[in-house]
Parts: C-alpha cells; structure tokens; sequence
C-alpha cells in the first residue's frame, strides 16, 4: 500500500485500445483505479469492444478511426458524458489534450507514427508499444522527444527489461544487449520445412498470447529484427552490440552486459501487463495482484544461436540499420505487406524474406530522409509491393 | 577507458591480503594500477605471501598478525621503504590510517570483526568479504556504519548481485530476494551417503575457487546460511522474504523479486573478481580484462530448492535469525570449531550440523548484547565447543 500516495493519479491515453496491448493496459487500470484515470480511448475499427470499454472506464474522449462507425459508437454512448470522435485527423489530434498525462502508444504498424509523435511533441509521456515508430523513424523520433523532453518508456517485454536493468547503470558503459527471442512457433524447424506451413501454425505462438502481425513477425524473427532496431534507437547502442539470444521459455526477458563483464537480466512470467504497469508506473513498482513467478514452475532456462540461414528476416534487419536512412522504413512496409499477402493465402511464409529483401533492393536510398520523406517511401513502397504479382 | 579519468586513485587497505580474496583483490588491483594504490596490506602468518605481495605492491605499510613472523618480515623488506608492523592490535590500528579511503575486509571468520568496526568507525568505505562480521554482529554494525555515514560494499558474490539489481530500485520495496546456491561439492546426496564423507570430497568445489572454511561451510550449506543473515542486514529485509534457491551451475549469482513479480538478476562468470572490482570501483563499472561469459558456453540454467533435510545447517541458520540476539553468533563459533574439527579429521562432516544445533541449545540467551556481550560470547561458545568431547 506505500506506493499509494507517491504520486498523483495519471490520466491516460491509449491508443489502439481494441487491440491485444490495449486491452492488457485496461486489465493493469482495471486493478490499479486508484492510480490510473482513462482519459481518452482510439481503437481502428472495432466499435463494440470500444462502446464497452468506454461504458466502464467512462474516459473524457473516444476516438474510432474508422469514419464509418462513429454513428454506431456515438448512438451507443448516447446515453453518457462520452464525447465520440472519428477519423484519423482526431486520433492524432487528441492526443494533444492537456489533460492526457501519459500516452499509451499501441497502434500497431505504421500508421502509430503520426499520433505518437504529436503526443511527443505535446509534450507527453510516452508509453511505446509500437516498435515501428522508432524503427521507421528512430531518428526523428528521439530527436524530437529530446527537444521535447519527452521520456520515451518501452513497453515491449524486451525493451522493457533492458529499461529496467539499466536503472542506477546511466554512468556505466553497455558492452553488449542480449536481446531475447523465444524463436516463435517455428523455432528449430529448417528451411526445407516450412515450405508449406500454415496461417495457423504460425499463430500458434508457445509463451506469448499477442496480436496477429506481431505472432507473425515473431515466427520469421522478423519481429527480432524489428526489436534490434528499436533497441538501437531507445538505448544509443550501436547495433554490433546488440546480440540475438535464442531462448525458447521466454522468462528471461532481456538482458545487458557491461564493461566488466557482468549481466543484468530481467526475468518474470510472459504476461504484457508487468511491462505495461512498469511502463505506466515508472519508476515506481506497485502490487501486481497476478500469479508470482517462481522457479520451481521453471527449473531450466535455455540459451542457444538464432538459426540465420532458415530465418533470413534476422539478417536482414541488421542489413537495414548497417545501410541506414530510409532502408528501415522500406523494411517495415514491404513486410507489413508481406505479412498481409501471407495472412490472405497470397504469399507462402518462406517467401516473405525474399519479398523483404527484393523491396529493399529496389527502393530508392535516402541517406538523411525527413519525416515527409519516410511518410512517402512507406507510401511507395507499399504502392509498389501490393502492386507485384 | 571513458572511466580511467571519473575519479582519483583510490587507497587501497586489504584486511587477508594473503588468503583467497586478498589475492584476487589485487589480481584486479594488478590489472588496474591507474585505479587504485595499495596503502596497507594485512595478513594472519603467511610471511612469504606478503612479502612478495610488498615487493610487487609497494605498499606503505604491512602487518603481519602472527608476531613470531615479525623479524621474517622485518628482514625481507629491510630494503625497501614499507613499514612493518605485527600483532592483533597492529591490525586494528592501522585500519584508521587518514591515507586509506576504502577498506577491504577479508580476514576469514570471527577475527574480521574488530579491524572492520575500527575501519567504520574510522570513516572508511567497506569493501565487505567477511560474512560473519554481520553474522555475529549485523545490528551493532549496521548502526555504526549509519552513524559515520559509511557505505557498505558486499563483496560477496550473491550480495554483490543483489547489491547490483537494487540500484536505480532503491525506492521500490523488495518482495523477496533470491539467494543463489551451488550446493556444494554434495549437492543431491542424501544423508546416508554422507556417513564417511572426506575432507578431500568436500573440498572439490564444483564451480567455485575458494578458501578452505568457505569451501566446507559451502558443501554443508552453512555459508548459505551465514549469506541469509548477512543478506538481512546488508539490505534491511527480513529472514521470511529470502529464499535459498539451488543453482548448480553458479552464473545467477542472486536476484531480487519486487512488488510487481518483476525479477532482476546479476549473471556472469564464476569468478570472485567481479565482485570484487564492483565493490573497488563503485558505482562505476571498468573494464575487467577476463574472458567474457557466453551463454554459447552455459546455454542451460536450472534451480531447485534445496535439500534441507539432509543439509540442516540451512535450517539452523533460519533458526538462528529467528531466535536473535547472540544466537547467530554462537552458531558462527560453534560452526568454526566444528569445521576445524572436521578438518582435523576430529568430526565426521555430517555431524556439523548436530554439533553446532547442541551449542544454540545450550547457550545463554541475550536479547540484545552489546559488543562486548558478542566478543565474550564468542569466547566462551569456542571454549566450551573445543573442550566438548
């Protein structure tokens, strides 16, 4: 009961509220009201979880993206304070209320970039659940939350436990990340085998219970990928520092070496709401009332090399952050694409490398590209993907 | 070498120069000789050691505790310019030197005790490797070293992982801490096989070099009770949130598990040096010069709880903090006689336990003794233990 009192409660907003990091931020509110107020709710499409989530946390403000709902939300919420709004001009506009505390940035893909950087440059909190912001545009990103003074807290599990190892550490030198991977549903399979692996193989993740991009992104190690950009932007470490550890039961969550050769690790049960909370409640710790991890329930960790020749999105994302500028975003699209084209039968899961690495060598090289620039390149890139057979 | 310029050379007092830790302390003093200067070195009757430690070092001053050594020391450095000096007294004395600024306490056993609390109250950093000092007398030093704002440093190697994982959490409460346990050189032996255990067994450390009464008190499970009690003065928690978790490989070397489930571990090699440099260089972290720990090289991590029932010095340590006041201290003297007895080959390994339970029973209760109460206890429990049959 201590922490109680440290601080005030915070008002909070969460973008992408529908979705799999959403609803986990409202079950970690559901059990701290004393500490949390939701303030404003944004979801894409989904219109009945957001008319329910709005009936019981009761924000300031909804937002759906989608136009063509507003009638079914704002006709549901008739009945209540609830202002309703719709569009994507709103959800980045909202995010600028004065009364938003802290922003829970977990619209996943892309299209999160635009509203997390007005709330960066609102001056907000920031709670990042999208790895794509910084990925596309690290450099902008934390360019501008410097100027801003913005603190950027990671909320993915990885990114999470290397926040929390490198507390006290600011003065100390990082030798080497260990960026944890679970491997995904595929993990220990080989090329020769996943010639016809199905949609449903693939979401069949072992630990993690996340979105369907993410899962997907997980088994090609894509999302890895992904993750060794973020961590190069939100930490300042060079990325022949950052070390990709196979470990498949996802408990430790991530660790940090120093210059003398000791590792800090972070380690817990595979629940999204510890870093969620630790995000919304940095830097203080609060009860979590979920089931204590223990030891017994895991006696052995395991630690191997990831398997590069079979899951070539690994190497690839390297090959994006050594070539730099617009290559990350070109990255990013082409498998967001990618990812689409495999989700609707179009394209093979063993293909979705190649259909990666095909885009990145043909785009367009943007050495220092502007945010106008990055928007364009994913633009085209998409255009360009979507357009090949 | 960022670090090299962070701070002035640091004095350095070893207090065992010539036992385990006093040579590994200046292995990392060795590699480190822009870092740290060698002011006093202190030994117990190892003439030979410290002479050669004093030629190599140049300290400005030796002492050799045993005073039958005085003229063999004396003599071997008549050459030089270090000063000699001998006897108990000597030791206590010249841990106050103005010149020393950070003191490392490394005399095994009850003899650290009186040289490290004139080290504290002399204003001296602690560089802490002798357990039973907060052992025996956890509350009287604990509250001398608030009173002269003197900092604490375990050199321990499970102290100094938790050390490690509090700091930047110093505001958030520790829900429990996870002490590491090799288990020994017995581990997963029951008490029938251990009627006739040698000397030369318990002594095969799987994984740990260490001195000789760590080793045994090791394979007992003594040290890791000895480790509780410290581990509760060191970090003001009490007995009940500190769990004892059977690690046999040794790379987890502690962790610490907060309000919200989240954990935080100190991972590395098995090598008493990084401690050591931690505690030396603190808070910053320099360059060690060992090879580097890989997970390639330990891919798999295991815990177990451990066997109480056939270790029953674990218990009797938990016993022992419950029961307070001098009974932590008798058990410490009880346990260095019977160790020395089993060593003489006087006391069969398995009747340790037995041995130094008889002692706590026996023993006159103080609630709260002073440290006059303590050195007299200890006195009197060696006496009557080594006159028992």
């Amino acid at each position: 009961m201590r922490q109680r009192k440290i601080y005030d409660m915070k008002k909070v907003a969460i973008l992408g509220s529908t979705g799999s990091i959403g609803v986990q931020t409202l079950n970690v509110i559901r059990r701290h009201q004393d500490l949390f107020q939701v303030e404003v709710l944004v979801a894409g499409s989904n219109a009945e979880l957001l008319v329910s989530q709005a009936r019981e946390f009761n924000p300031n403000v909804v937002v759906i993206a989608d136009k063509a709902k507003y009638s079914l939300v704002n006709d549901a919420l008739a009945d209540t304070d609830v202002k309703v709004f719709a569009g994507e001009e709103s959800v980045a506009d909202v995010v600028t209320m004065e009364s938003i505390d802290i922003v829970m940035a977990a619209i996943v893909g892309f299209a999160g970039l635009r509203p997390t950087l007005k709330a960066i440059r609102a001056g907000k909190v920031i709670a990042l659940a999208n790895k794509e912001t910084m990925v596309v545009a690290g450099a902008v990103v934390t360019e501008e939350a410097s100027r801003h003074g913005v603190p950027i807290l990671p909320v993915d599990s990885e990114h999470s436990a290397i926040f929390q190892t490198l507390q006290g550490e600011y003065h100390n030198r990082i030798d080497r990340i260990l960026l944890t991977a679970s491997g995904g549903s595929l993990r220990g399979r080989k090329r020769e085998e996943l010639m016809d692996v199905s949609l449903e193989q693939v979401l069949k993740h072992p630990n993690w219970s996340m979105g369907r991009k993410v899962t997907i992104d997980s088994a090609s190690l894509m999302n890895k990928g992904l993750e060794v950009i973020e961590a190069k932007w939100l930490f300042g470490v060079e990325a022949d520092r950052i070390e990709v550890l196979v470990h498949p039961q996802s408990i430790v969550h991530s660790m940090v070496q120093f210059e003398d050769g000791s590792i800090k690790a972070q380690i817990g049960t595979t629940t999204m709401e510890t870093p969620i909370q630790y995000a919304l409640c940095y830097p203080h710790r609060v009860e979590s009332f979920l089931p204590r991890f223990s030891f017994y329930e895991h006696p052995e960790l395991t630690f191997m090399r990831p398997d590069t020749d079979t899951f070539r999105c690994l190497p690839l994302a390297y090959s994006a952050i050594s070539r730099g500028g617009n290559i990350p975003c070109v990255m990013n699209a082409a498998n967001e694409v990618a990812v689409q084209r495999f989700i609707d039968g179009k394209l093979r899961f063993i293909d979705i490398a190649d259909f990666v690495a095909n885009a990145m060598e043909k785009a367009s090289f943007i050495a220092s590209p502007s945010l106008d620039d990055l928007f364009e390149c994913d633009r085209v890139t998409r255009e360009i993907c979507t357009s090949s057979k």
